[in-house]
């Protein structure tokens, strides 16, 4: 299981101020704090953006790309954005990500196909509801592959987000075992070796104690490990989780076992 | 999952002292400790045994009584010991164990019927070697019910362990691995709810350093809760690797969850 740090975020102030200011440095050094933690790849995460979408991503991306050559996982709802990302980037890129919402099937999808790249599905309904069961779930992964298969981007482009839900939803406790199953079982669903990915920090939104929060993140992220994602997006500066997902991603995987290889 | 503690060992100086000195002392502050720490059962480890295994056995079960009425895992290979145990017990009792060995199949299993009590099945070989693969634990656990019946035990007095074994052997992590795939997959094999205990303390047997054990017996035990895992033996004043077990025990079973639930 790698690790993508989820930390360059719009929502966060600092980074609302470099993007206001075409200030570089505050992403520039949480991007390199995200590269010495472990990061495999930087999610850059700038939402829809405003008046100047493709001016604003490039400034993102190029400010990413000057301190790293990590691949970026580019995380917006905007087609223009999105677009404008992918040609701004060096890197190698993941589109993140396309769900069975009608405006993501006709504007954002093409783009993976027009640029050659990964991109990540949602298990969403078109309405962006939540699917609240495997079942469910299973349905609407078929139904994204097939929406792929029509677009011309073949199916090992694409890494399925089953979507972790907050604890904090009426059932979300619930559902957080389903998508865990749904992981699990997805690779002999499909017939092939499937990639998947899961935002750790989404069990966890809403009100809460820190430590409590860690907790629930910690023993989460090694079942989501042992039922085999591949890549947990989290808080790659929240040094206990990181620790948790770097021990549960040596038991989940390796062949051998050595002390010097578990964190710490 | 609940947690059952394994601290009360003959292993220790302190529990060899109460035995030679007949002081129940160390014993009931111990065992109250485990008590208050949220376990909810104690396996009372005496070992084989010397000269006078029923003597020392009771003395053992009633020190533990005098401050408990919480179930008590009787943990000897000593059948003699264990019978004597079972004579003295007024609190609820579970065998622990028996296996394949010829010596327990005669000796221990056929006391879990004239006691009526519950009993754990180790999953090893005869010659107590430890089995490699899921088909081969698969095959001792079908031989165990066998057995089992033969003896005239009920197939729900059973309770299964698996072996958690050392991550210090040579192949341990992939057996580990192998023993989560057990827990989960047993009750459809089988076709009935058979519970499961683990020994969460066996994965970091050897030297190691203290940090790097606990971070990776907390993804263990959250791994072990997800599989679905009935009763965790653990170091119940291992305050980190408890609190993992509580946060995944919860992940692993609640219906609803609210942020009370969480220990800490």
């Amino acid at each position: 299981m790698k690790l993508i740090a989820d930390n360059l975020r719009i929502t966060k102030t600092d980074m609302q101020g470099a993007l206001k200011n075409r200030d570089s440095k505050p992403i520039k050094e949480l991007v390199k704090l995200c590269v010495a933690k472990g990061s495999c790849a930087i999610d850059v995460n700038t939402g829809p953006l405003g008046k100047s979408p493709e001016e604003d991503m490039a400034f993102f991306i190029e400010s990413v790309e000057s301190v790293t050559d990590l691949p970026l996982l580019i995380d917006t709802s905007n087609p223009v954005a999105m677009k404008a990302g992918l040609k701004a980037a060096n890197n190698h890129v993941i589109i993140n990500g396309f769900s069975l919402e009608p405006r993501k099937l006709e504007k954002i999808l093409p783009l993976a196909k027009e640029y050659d790249v990964d991109i990540i599905g949602f298990l969403l309904y078109p309405d962006s509801r939540v699917p609240k069961d495997e079942v469910q779930r299973f349905e609407i992964v078929l139904e994204l592959f097939e929406q792929a298969q029509a677009a011309g981007v073949s199916k090992e482009r694409i890494i399925i987000d089953p979507i972790v839900p907050p604890l904090a939803w009426e059932d979300g406790i619930v559902q957080a075992r389903s998508v865990l199953n749904v992981i699990r079982t997805l690779p002999d669903l499909l017939g092939f070796e499937v990639r998947t990915i899961g935002g750790v920090s989404n069990l966890t939104t809403g009100a809460g104690d820190k430590e409590k929060k860690n907790l629930m993140e910690q023993s989460y992220v090694a079942m989501l490990a042992a039922a085999g994602l591949d890549y947990a997006l989290l808080d790659i500066l929240n040094g206990e989780v990181v620790a948790a997902a770097g021990a549960a991603g040596i038991l989940a995987k390796e062949e051998l076992f050595s002390w010097g290889m578990v964190p710490g």
